[in-house]
């Protein structure tokens, strides 16, 4: 069983969290015990599981990878968001994005127990707007029964 | 079929490898041919696949995230461990616990061949203690039988 | 069904598109409808869904990862490459090559919804050599069918 979900980002760098949306679709599949695996569609999307419920610790994501990854994608050699062969555009420097990306996280796999996602007590998912604002940011979620 | 591992940690940063452990799980499991999935279910303790068997790597994972993630906490926003709602307890300013966490890994999926883990040469599991000393740390195993 | 694909890379860091040779091994499988994982057998490669059909993108990942990660191994704690138990060779400090892989990845798990890898729209797939040049280097594919 298979599901897409979408969301509207406001922000350039922004974590929105998801539970709720992910418990939906395990409700939905009836699926008792089995996997699921979750995975951003996207190369400037991530997909954590964190604390993200956490306003103030989401603050501190965003902070960090602004300090840890340097901001100005001016500096970066992709300079082309669209495409490989588009031409550039100057508004589209995105190096930055991709870069933070590649250092968090895009895919999860989690344990389906009675129903249910076995996550710890203060585990929760969230999807890391790393390029905002978009539309429809997509993410793939999987259910596999045992 | 789902199993629990619980450690206790003993200090702050600590990389501590587990395969022993995960392989007597998949031995006692009898599956000669499936796949295993085993997450952290805490949000300030990784779970990694390297060469957690050389004690100065593990020296060098500690350093390095130290450098690469400040580690003042109370600089950071996040400065209640326990709960968004909780009132903060100036000795839980573990936001950097979390940002190393989001950096590293927390999750990991291997193939089993023949009843044993499909690792390479210098490839092992190992838990990264971010915010300890801490009692029952826990690691999920799942296997999943083709 | 698994498969093991082998790449010899040419430089000390690398990033290759694979996801060609990746889809080769979907439609030789005959799943329709599943779930593909795949992860590097070694410490120091990593494995990654990014925009890596980019050139331009794949020279910032190789420069951010060294402007991250100190790039002189010989301050590191780590100075053997070949094993714990080993004599140190000079020429085998390869930490950073370690703490690199460390904070990118090294595992994926892919959709496969009517015989294809379900990725977005820039998303492909790409190893990352972070202590090359070396031979042989190895991937393992597994599909699980639905």
């Amino acid at each position: 069983m298979r599901k897409k979900l979408f969301y509207n980002t406001d922000s350039k760098n922004q974590v929105i969290p998801i539970t709720s949306d992910i418990e939906k679709v395990v409700e939905s599949s009836k699926v008792k015990n089995g996997m699921l695996i979750a995975y951003s569609m996207h190369t400037t999307l991530g997909l954590i599981i964190q604390e993200t419920i956490e306003p103030h610790l989401c603050e501190d994501i965003i902070d960090q990878l602004a300090r840890i990854v340097e901001d100005d994608g001016t500096i970066y050699h992709h300079r082309c968001a669209d495409n490989p062969k588009a031409v550039c555009k100057t508004d589209a420097v995105n190096g930055p994005s991709h870069i933070r990306q590649m250092l968090i996280n895009q895919n999860l796999v989690i344990d389906i127990e009675k129903g249910k996602l076995n996550l710890g007590t203060f585990q929760d998912i969230g999807i890391v707007e790393l390029d905002g604002p978009r539309k429809n940011r997509k993410v793939l979620i999987k259910i596999i029964e045992e």
